[in-house]
């Protein structure tokens, strides 16, 4: 897919809403940069003192953890059901969310959407200055290599894959075609790299916590033996992407915790490391 | 009907074509100026060496005379059939359309609007030069005091009212209601005010021929005295504007020429003129 057909697809998903297509076509053209990536419709984990929830926001800019929510008359949002068990869900508990109320006038929602164009702004150049931006570019995006050259894929990067084979290659695994939950790693052996499915699927109600750091893992039928894993799972999550195609994510390093897991009858892996060395394969 | 809601009944238009809903917003973004007015899908006549042909242009600003054409892939453009017969047609005779292919990349769409917008400015700019550039405004769009004051109506100048006794103010008639398709003009003896469908209805068939100097009017039963009609009528064609409200569009003075109408045994009434003078009611 080229950058229009990226524009044009994440645009087309706001077009039965008329506000939300308006607002959000007036903050990507006035922001003009095709530098910075956006998602619309965004399935993200809104944390709650009581419960986490889930929701859709309607446009995200992933390298500034910024969302922007468009309250549209007459249109419902969309339920928590409507969400893919299997969507690319991105915690907002470090996030904003920014509202534009469109039952105000043009001008004051003008007026809304210019100062969030500062915020965004302000965000890329504070990100610039700091050397953490990195532009968006969507032919290299899902580039293994530039994992390779960097030397770490970090939690904070929101990396990603389209095939397991490339995740593999990051650790210096040069396969064809891999298709398996799990591959060795070939220098850190006490490392696998895992391509789990954290939602309910044929064999497994599996899940991840919305804070990100605990994966529960249920066998449908049998039971686990949870004594002998003492291994550290490089977790790239299975999830369908915005536009329904199927990223592998990566959530960090992952590592049983056997006390918890007999106590709940359930695989708990618990998050120990958010960055994993990369490996060139020589 | 408020400038947001304009707005955004316009765009939504576009919404089923993901090319045209992302260009016209992002022009009218770019754009950026609520003086300036815009129609999308605006019906014209494109003349044509042989016969004339009626069509939607995506985006049309009537006071630069500007259309703009987006070539959508996957999208055959709506047939002549499809357009009301008694939509509120323009004559493009006068008038450039611009082209936007959007089969090219999207730094070219980007390129190729940026060079529309210099145009579209650039025309703004001389208009305001000369002081013919009416900025536009929807709440005294269709108020008839502002043609008052002015002296004149100019065919020019796009003049079109939402009622019948907004037209019939201009000539110093201070009706409260009207629905009649003649009213006298007052002071201007010689003058009728006329409100013609020019298009097939229950009783006519009537047309506006593509250059806009010829007015056919067939009875569909009886038949017609054409000899003693001497008067000069102010014609506003009822018709239908873009968002399917009514309008009643001045389109000249028109005067029945006797001899082509026994000819075609059909009352012809040809232009003779583009400006009448204004009155108020004193």
């Amino acid at each position: 897919m080229n950058i229009k057909e990226y524009y044009i697809k994440q645009i087309s998903r706001t077009n039965k809403k008329n506000y939300e297509n308006y607002v959000v076509c007036r903050i990507l053209n006035k922001l003009d940069d095709i530098s910075v990536k956006f998602v619309t419709q965004q399935p993200v984990i809104i944390k709650n003192a009581d419960a986490d929830r889930k929701a859709l926001t309607d446009l995200y800019f992933p390298q500034i953890d910024l969302h922007i929510e468009i309250d549209e008359p007459h249109h419902k949002k969309q339920a928590e059901d409507d969400i893919r068990r299997d969507a690319d869900i991105v915690s907002t508990t470090k996030h904003d969310i920014k509202r534009i109320d469109v039952s105000e006038s043009l001008e004051s929602i003008h007026q809304n959407i210019n100062q969030i164009l500062g915020e965004i702004k302000q965000r890329i150049q504070k990100k610039k200055e700091v050397g953490q931006f990195a532009p968006w570019d969507i032919n290299s995006e899902f580039d293994p290599q530039f994992y390779i050259k960097k030397g770490y894929i970090d939690f904070e990067d929101k990396v990603a894959f389209r095939l397991e084979v490339d995740a593999c290659r990051c650790f210096g695994l040069n396969y064809r075609g891999y298709q398996r939950a799990i591959a060795h790693h070939p220098i850190e052996k006490d490392k696998d790299i895992w391509f789990p499915k954290l939602y309910k699927n044929d064999d497994w109600d599996n899940s991840l916590s919305g804070d990100g750091i605990t994966i529960t893992e249920k066998k449908m039928s049998g039971s686990h033996n949870f004594l002998k894993n003492n291994k550290n799972y490089i977790v790239f999550a299975r999830v369908a992407d915005s536009l329904s195609m199927v990223l592998y994510r990566f959530k960090g390093v992952f590592k049983l915790d056997v006390e918890e897991s007999n106590k709940q009858k359930a695989a708990i892996y618990k998050r120990i490391g958010t960055r994993v060395k990369t490996y060139s394969n020589q």
